[in-house]
């Protein structure tokens, strides 16, 4: 093991890729690690943040999730914005390749590699009228439909600007989030703040689809960037045209907070759980039978001369093909923010879906699940979000350059 | 990679270690690996339940940790008590190796090993009237003293029982979570809950002394188990007498939800945030020269003719040289949890100090940073408890048996 050791040298990057610089001014404060070990593993990943998309949409959702909405201040107009976003994706892509951005002397994520950072940012439909952006605003951000299982908080829905955070380190994730929130500085309010998680990868003996808290195998029979219509379904074409051109290669993101009634759910026997769902929660193998990743087969009849998937079943009411085809990339957090005052947890999904257009993926297949999913007795949708988030920018340029310089 | 499979064994375990049974009745519900792959990492590390001393305070802290706390219902005797720690004891020593408890039909850690899983119990104050234990009740469960700078909730603070779980994955410790609040039943109501975080193994190239949200290397100067007074510092002895002699080998906590400032500590340039340590923040060394673990020297005069490590430098205030030698082993998470009304952050650190007796270890050295720490100014205590942490068990025992049945 070698020892650190401070040298005269500034914010110089190891052999291995580290970064330790990015130290203020004083005398003790620029460091390079000597003799570096290279980074291996999940502090060593990471995620570009320049491309045709933003990070964060099409790559594994990581250990550590941060959902963040603000609003505008009073007086913060266009310009302001633009000023913001051109700061924000500058240093996202910063600490996305683990550079410690100048003048940040927080220190936080010293040591940690970029450990697959992805920040991604988005606009909700009140940002257009406070930048007086209205006629630029897409038709796809008219607000959701209201639910009828819905009990929605609206000071934890929405919100002028969306900020999504993931990292596979908690400091890694938490040091963005505050550089982030420090370089709005007056120009925006917090609005609602949500953090959630996933598995530490290296947990299991090899990358699986991710479990929920109740338990099921969670993500299965997403779409796969490999598909031929992933593309069209999940992002908006790159030729776009008409007002809202600028969210070529954009997606949009519904962001639903949905509580968990663990409670209740526990209380249901496994067989009961598997029905409601579709699939059996050891490996997540569809009830019409095969493994994890046998398509389902949603005819199939079992020995009793029943569907083996029930008519209420989550994957059969959700599935593309009871929905015209309607098709979303479901990209979840799980949450736990401790109990509620009747003493249930306060534990759930961070569900973060995104499509092309809301109307062909998150609404109608919401609209179905609202009525005929077994699985709703179990959940409660307590806050709601659709944001516009536009496409990646390229080095040199900004996330929403097109809608706020166009 | 090969495949998950089920097949018609129960609740085997696999030839890496790996449990992938303890599912419930149904025809699909006993499974196990095919070909497992040898659990390495993160997953497969495990900390034993059963010892001299209980687990998850002289091992490392894990990258989740929650604290919970709860009272015993009305009604609730010693016999029920006695009834909820063997059950929990079971519990966690089964979780601890990586099997599933019969009757577990959550799922939610399937598939991840361990993970490092600990689960620490402790007995509050009040846990004694509660259950007619009075003069068992250890001196050293007296009130802590009030300090100056305290701004106490007491809804969040104390506990007739208290629960301290750690995993390096988040799904493996709300699984801990979730049984144990199960099998406590209506013998308990929760009291308080807190959830924080460390680094995720591997996202720095080597184990490190961990980060704090202050950025600050935190943990350097702690007792070592090899150091020759460890055991004498941090554990009750083996032979001890009187009304607490069940104490033997077990040790107090004292639980801290300590508040950063974070936004009046990152306005402060590093040279004086260094000085509030008397420490640099880049690698932890002390301001009176050397690396991060070189030994402090507090009267090291600096070429301006000042002491190196000022006056009121946290390292200074706390150090045992200063306190007739009060030693305790800081263990810590740090916790976020959104932002608050006023808009800063609502982070900091869940400072969990382990001591053989709270009036040599956590007590003088917190009276004194009360009235001279410079780092004081940055902090806001906001919840606090006591508890005693009787010594570990051995198979077959449960935690708190010798005062529960002796
Ligand atoms: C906490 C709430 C929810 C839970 C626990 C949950 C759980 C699951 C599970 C276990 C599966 C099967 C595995 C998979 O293919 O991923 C699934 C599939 C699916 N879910 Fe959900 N879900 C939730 C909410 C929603 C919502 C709100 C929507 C959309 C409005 C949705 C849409 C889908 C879709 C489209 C599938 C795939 C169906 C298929 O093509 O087979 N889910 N969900
Ligand atoms: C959020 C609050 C706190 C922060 C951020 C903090 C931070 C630090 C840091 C950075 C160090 C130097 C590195 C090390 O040796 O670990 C340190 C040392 C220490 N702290 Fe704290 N601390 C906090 C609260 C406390 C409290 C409440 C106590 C006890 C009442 C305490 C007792 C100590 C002790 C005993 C040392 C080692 C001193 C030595 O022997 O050199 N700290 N702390």
């Amino acid at each position: 093991m070698s020892r650190r050791r401070l040298l005269g040298t500034a914010g110089a990057v190891g052999a291995g890729g580290l970064v330790v610089g990015g130290l203020g001014g004083a005398s003790v404060a620029e460091a390079v690690r000597e003799d570096p070990d290279p980074l291996s593993g999940v502090g060593s990943a990471t995620v570009p943040f320049h491309g045709d998309h933003q990070a964060g949409i099409a790559d594994p959702a990581q250990a550590h999730g941060h959902l963040l909405a603000f609003d505008l201040a009073p007086g913060a107009d266009r310009k302001a914005a633009a000023a913001l976003l051109r700061r924000w994706s500058a240093t996202a892509a910063e600490l996305a390749e683990g550079r410690t951005p100048k003048g940040d002397d927080t220190g936080i994520a010293l040591d940690a590699g970029p450990s697959s950072l992805t920040v991604t940012f988005g606009f909700g439909r009140s940002f257009f009228d406070r930048t007086g952006l209205t006629d630029r605003r897409p038709a796809a951000l008219e607000p959701l439909p209201a639910f009828t299982q819905d009990a929605l908080d609206p000071k934890r829905g929405d919100g002028d600007l969306w900020v999504q955070i993931g990292a596979d380190d908690a400091l890694v994730a938490f040091h963005a989030l505050r550089l982030l929130r420090k370089q709005a500085g007056d120009a925006v309010r917090p609005r609602w703040e949500m953090s959630g998680f996933n598995r530490t990868p290296g947990a299991t003996p090899r990358p699986m689809t991710q479990r929920n808290l109740m338990g099921q195998v969670d993500g299965t029979n997403n779409p796969k960037p490999t598909d031929p219509d992933f593309e069209e379904k999940i992002f908006v074409p790159r030729d776009r045209k008409g007002p809202d051109a600028w969210m070529a290669g954009g997606s949009y993101a519904v962001v639903r907070r949905i509580r968990m009634l663990l409670d209740t759910w526990d209380n249901l026997p496994l067989e009961r759980q598997e029905r409601v769902i579709g699939r059996r929660k050891s490996d997540g193998a569809p009830l019409s039978g095969g493994g994890e990743t046998t398509p389902v087969d949603l005819e199939k009849i079992g020995p009793d001369g029943a569907l083996a998937i029930a008519g209420d079943a989550h994957v059969r009411v959700a599935a593309p093909s009871a929905n015209r085809g309607a098709t979303m990339l479901r990209r979840a957090f799980s949450y736990h923010d401790g109990f509620r005052d009747d003493g249930a947890p306060d534990a759930g999904l961070l569900f973060v879906a995104w499509q092309a257009d809301p109307m062909k993926g998150f609404v109608p297949v919401q609209r179905k699940l609202d009525r005929g999913d077994g699985l709703s007795r179990f959940l409660r949708h307590e806050a709601s979000g659709l944001f516009a988030v536009p496409g990646g920018c390229a080095e040199g340029e900004y996330v929403g350059q097109r809608l706020l310089e166009g």
